[in-house]
């Protein structure tokens, strides 16, 4: 409890201004700029250390709203998602973060809890807000275009799988995700294969769908049923219900999201039903979820961190500027007991 | 593309001011300035509505930088938790970003990703930006608090079950949680209940130790073993091997949290060990996880929305100002089939 030196005690609630630390730690108002800004000039590493020192003793915070006044930015991203407790989602919001981090941005983060609405009075407040961008994973998968272009904000669409006019925009490709799931299902010698997809696709049409049907096609089986429901595992569970109900009950089954999969699973296992002996499933996202079901499930794994890095990288980085660049990353299989691998 | 009539497209990158605006609207820039602000005084419906349309048509953005100055606000809190992809503290987290919305504070989100160094660095760089606040989810048990003082930013702790002298904290009663769960586990009629428990509680002790340890000495039963590992899945799967291994393998286990339960039941699956019949598991936190995973898990319930909003409350709401308020929330013991119920 020493007070004699540490004048940030004696007078803890008075702003302490840059003028403050410079005459602290005895160098110009310039040198604690260049410390706190990390340049343009270059600052010795000891003169460095007091600045830091005094700062640290002195309690300074350089005021970042006059700091975004007068650089034009305030080196903060706004991020929406759907929803941060589906884990590929916090998955996604956890990389985005990191790669704004790296070039000294922080992330605002909005959940848009699956509505539309929500959606964009989020891009508006964050706009509002003076962020330098947005980046959006809207719950569309085709998001409305002409409402956002009105928000007058920098946005780039994530986890978006189709070309959007005017916009950058990062996916995976969910065509080529699906035929190698369901491929993969065939591989193992099911010919009745269900697809569990979901509800909030808009008035687009999910290319998992088309994956599903051209696997089918190309090896002549019958399309099995198709249920939908949310991207949930409430959702996925009345989807697994629906299907053990079904007259024509499939022997496998492609979900097009881990949640669902984790919920149809939880509907087989209260059956009786054995994964994979009497119904195989493989499922979409690749979160960590995936691994620790029981069984663990076989799933096509979308490249987050990749996803998240171009996305930033499109918004506030080395590939800015270019206004319509749609970039898809595949999907990787990953193989565990789910499909009926050993 | 009628660009006569929508001076937005004529002059797409001219910032738009309040008078603009006004001018558009055909009203006072008092008047802009109370839709934008939500008062002082109040506008009637037909007003704001055409302000609304002014804003909307003219793309302007209320600048939250001037805004913060002149407030000394930014409107703005930061959230720093270990993990997002932790399903427990990603629903904290879309919590606290609730509450926050209900004042209209927007969320800056950092993971400390189960780091000190990096929590600390993250509350430093959160009051750089001059938020109002932080709400601090730390890696540790007991954080460093005179650290934290010298960020010279209000911080309430959340998820913090212990006094902490000179900081609002909220947390759960870990103790009275635990002895409930390993009281019902006994009431199964189990007599050897392990203990799977985390690593980064630092030198404080964990009361859910305590917790089960009265519930044994209450039964007059002895101490079952104890595994130490990190708050994940893959922790868990580690724990749950080494109790398979040891000498005085348990018929029973409780979990410090969900996720290490996950990573338990995985262990016991793979060695073909039956939950509950061979092994019962009961586990802490709550999370959506530990109701799909199979058997669907027996958790003892922190109310998460609850727990958020009293530190929202303590930071910016209601309940801000008493500097060393401790608030502490009952767990509710959730009853599925890990434990053995029906």
């Amino acid at each position: 409890m020493d007070t004699m030196t540490t004048p940030a005690v004696q007078a803890p609630r008075s702003p302490v201004t840059r003028k403050d630390v410079a005459r602290y730690a005895g160098v110009s108002t310039a040198v604690v700029s260049y410390v706190v800004n990390g340049g343009p000039k270059k600052v010795a590493p000891a003169t460095e250390a007091k600045v830091q020192d005094a700062i640290r003793r002195l309690g300074y915070r350089p005021n970042a709203a006059a700091r975004a006044l007068k650089l034009g930015s305030s080196e903060t991203i706004g991020l929406v998602i759907p929803d941060n407790s589906n884990p590929f989602f916090s998955l996604l919001a956890h990389a985005v973060e990191e790669a704004a981090a790296e070039l000294g941005y922080a992330l605002l983060l909005t959940n848009s809890d699956g509505n539309l609405a929500k959606e964009l009075q989020h891009v508006r407040n964050l706009a509002a807000r003076q962020v330098d961008g947005v980046i959006l994973s809207s719950v569309l998968m085709e998001p409305g275009l002409a409402e956002l272009e009105s928000a007058e904000i920098r946005i780039v669409l994530l986890n978006h799988s189709a070309d959007a006019p005017g916009f950058n925009s990062v996916g995976v490709d969910l065509l080529e995700g699906a035929k190698t799931a369901v491929g993969h299902l065939i591989g193992h010698g099911h010919t009745s294969i269900a697809l569990a997809m979901g509800t909030n696709t808009g008035n687009y049409y999910d290319s998992r769908e088309e994956g599903w049907l051209q696997a089918l096609a190309a090896a002549g089986l019958p399309e099995g049923p198709i249920v939908r429901s949310p991207f949930t595992r409430e959702g996925g569970y009345a989807a697994g219900k629906r299907l053990l109900a079904s007259a024509d009950r499939p022997t496998a089954i492609f979900a097009t999201s881990d949640l669902q999969a984790v919920g149809i699973l939880r509907a087989l296992h209260e059956a009786g039903v054995s994964v994979p002996g009497d119904i195989a499933l493989a499922s979409f996202d690749g979160s960590a979820e995936a691994e620790y079901s029981w069984p663990p499930l076989t799933t096509v794994k979308q490249p987050a961190k990749a996803m998240a890095e171009a996305a930033v990288s499109a918004l506030i980085g080395a590939h800015r500027g270019n206004e319509s660049e749609h970039l898809i990353f595949p999907g990787e299989l990953q193989v565990r007991q789910s499909c009926g691998c050993p």
